[in-house]
């Protein structure tokens, strides 16, 4: 796919990104309607946010991804106000004793996608065009910065209510399960800053170009629905992806377990998939896609997405209902997580699944 | 009671230190025996440790309780090592970026009256005659100073594996959440310094001379011990104490539950309680005691202390056994607790049971 790269956010991007966000999401990381309505308010008011290549950045910068950590759909319930979404970045920078030169999104999908966007606005701070996932995943220790043995403490975890924690861990699966029981105890949903990193080990680690990709995917889709064109076949063929099943939702069984939205709901086939039926099964994002006889599909750190099956459009974990037209659609994931540590890492066997990864290439040849 | 003062703790100081600490302990807080392992191996190494009143402080030193928190079980099973038990409060200063001049016994009762002996004698501070509970309770808003509107953080929470936590929370009872739910992610017990205060608000704040009353119980323990008579008959009249019930242990109930060990145990009457039976039921601490009617005996924030009947020997809730014979004492608490907010933050309703509060000399007048 040919990628534009991007050098500014302006209010007019947002639909786009928070669409591209909505697809990159893979189904978890929260609606990033809300995320985009927090971002244009906070473009209105400060001006649009410059967009930067790592690149550009002295070796001894100071950068960092912001976000929301809890669960989708607690976090649409306690989105920050205003001057709220730059807490647990100006605490940790107090932490810290310096200030941040950039910051990033942890992960390229659902409401992370947009939420930095509306604190680098605030802020004045550039947001560097990359992210720690190229897509989202359910666990802060399942990004890139890990696989270069960055670690992601000291990290903030702040709530609305003016409580705030910083942790300092051993490894960042330490990390992660403080933050979470942390997150649980705040209602289920906080803001975070962590992985504070200098300009060169943000050069090696940080995924590149997401912002961009986000825009793009998002471009299209958009294209694609204004011409009335499901958008499934363009995103195809731009995407190197994979259209994995057609069907109805049957059936969804959702619930709020540890921090997170695990569930699973199976889809009817349709069309080209009359008579069968498959499984999806999530921990805040899809992680694998099954048929009725139990094969796999498709499966994590592969990108597992469901778009309506008449206009395209991106539909999360905590969206879908009995009777909606999908399509299950599937992207191979960066080449980075196919390693032996990113499997560790996003690979089935982290999720309590007793597979072996294949590549959804090969599942679908 | 006639109480003397005491200015120094020294190695010989530490058995009726563990004594009076076990007593004070309400069976909560865990065994005092190891704890003083420690703190003589530490007085052992570094030399004895100063006691000081804390009129003795300018009004802005800086002073703070170091404690380990958990349940006591776990607690004994995880013993900081000689330094380890000053982590928590070299990262509490750190944070701060200033060195504490005191420290002292968040509660006057368990392990906590003697790991701060073993961190005065690492550090060489002194430690002031004086805690925050005038006896042991499970929560760590249940301190005077919150009483008197003193903060719980910045609070550190230190792991032996290298984790640590600062929390800044929005009052004690949200400090007491994210603490013990850090706590069970390490494992179920860990190292604290928190309540970082001025000399000024801890002139205000701490119940006074705590460390001699320990020692004073542990002595006449000890005494009464060594003249073969049971101490309850002591302890009754120097402490204005109770004694409430004796009898043998028929039943035990334990759980490790949200971070506390929590049950009960059934006792059945010897003596002149013969054919009667009572209840004890703990979280840490023995929180109340009932006859078989229902009608309490005692209840928290009173104190009820269980003795061996034949030795005086204080028992903690995990060492309690089926069979053994036992003394259940009922002293008084220190007049603050029994004040509205007081009993708001220890009085029975606080615990779930649906009691109106009574002072255990009312319940057995």
């Amino acid at each position: 796919m040919s990628v534009e790269p991007i050098k500014t956010i302006e209010k007019a991007d947002m639909a786009d990104i928070a669409l591209g966000g909505a697809f990159l999401g893979t189904g978890g990381g929260g609606d990033p309607y809300i995320g985009k309505l927090m971002a244009e308010q906070a473009l209105d008011e400060h001006g649009p946010v410059r967009v930067a290549d790592v690149d550009e950045f002295d070796d001894d910068a100071l950068i960092m991804p912001v976000a929301m950590m809890g669960a989708p759909t607690v976090m649409l319930e306690k989105l920050p106000k205003g001057t709220e979404v730059g807490t647990a970045l100006s605490s940790l920078e107090a932490y810290l004793g310096a200030k941040a030169d950039a910051i990033f999104c942890v992960e390229a999908g659902g409401l992370n996608s947009t939420i930095p966007v509306a604190v680098a606005a605030a802020t004045g701070l550039p947001i560097v065009d990359g992210d720690g996932m190229g897509r989202a995943f359910p666990e802060l220790q399942m990004v890139s910065m890990t696989m270069h043995g960055l670690k992601a403490t000291p990290m903030v975890i702040a709530d609305d209510k003016g409580n705030s924690i910083v942790i300092n861990a051993v490894d960042n699966l330490a990390t992660e399960k403080f933050a979470r029981v942390a997150t649980v105890e705040m209602g289920g949903a906080a803001l975070i800053a962590l992985y504070p990193m200098r300009g060169a080990e943000a050069k090696k680690a940080i995924l590149r170009g997401s912002m961009s990709l986000i825009k793009s995917i998002g471009r299209i889709i958009d294209a694609e629905q204004a011409a009335n064109r499901n958008p499934a076949q363009a995103l195809a063929s731009e995407l190197n992806g994979i259209r994995l099943f057609e069907g109805r939702v049957h059936d969804v069984e959702r619930r709020t377990e540890g921090g997170f939205a695990r569930g699973s709901c199976e889809i009817v086939g349709l069309g080209p998939n009359d008579g069968a039926s498959i499984t999806l099964e999530f921990q805040n994002e899809f992680l694998i896609a099954r048929r009725a006889n139990g094969k796999p599909l498709a499966m994590t750190p592969d990108l597992i997405c469901l778009l309506d099956l008449e206009t395209g459009q991106p539909i999360t974990t905590e969206q879908i209902r009995y009777g909606f037209r999908v399509i299950v659609f599937g992207l191979p994931c960066n080449p980075q997580w196919r390693s032996d540590h990113g499997l560790e890492l996003v690979g089935p066997k982290y999720f309590g699944y007793e597979l072996e990864y294949q590549p959804i290439e090969a599942l679908n040849g």
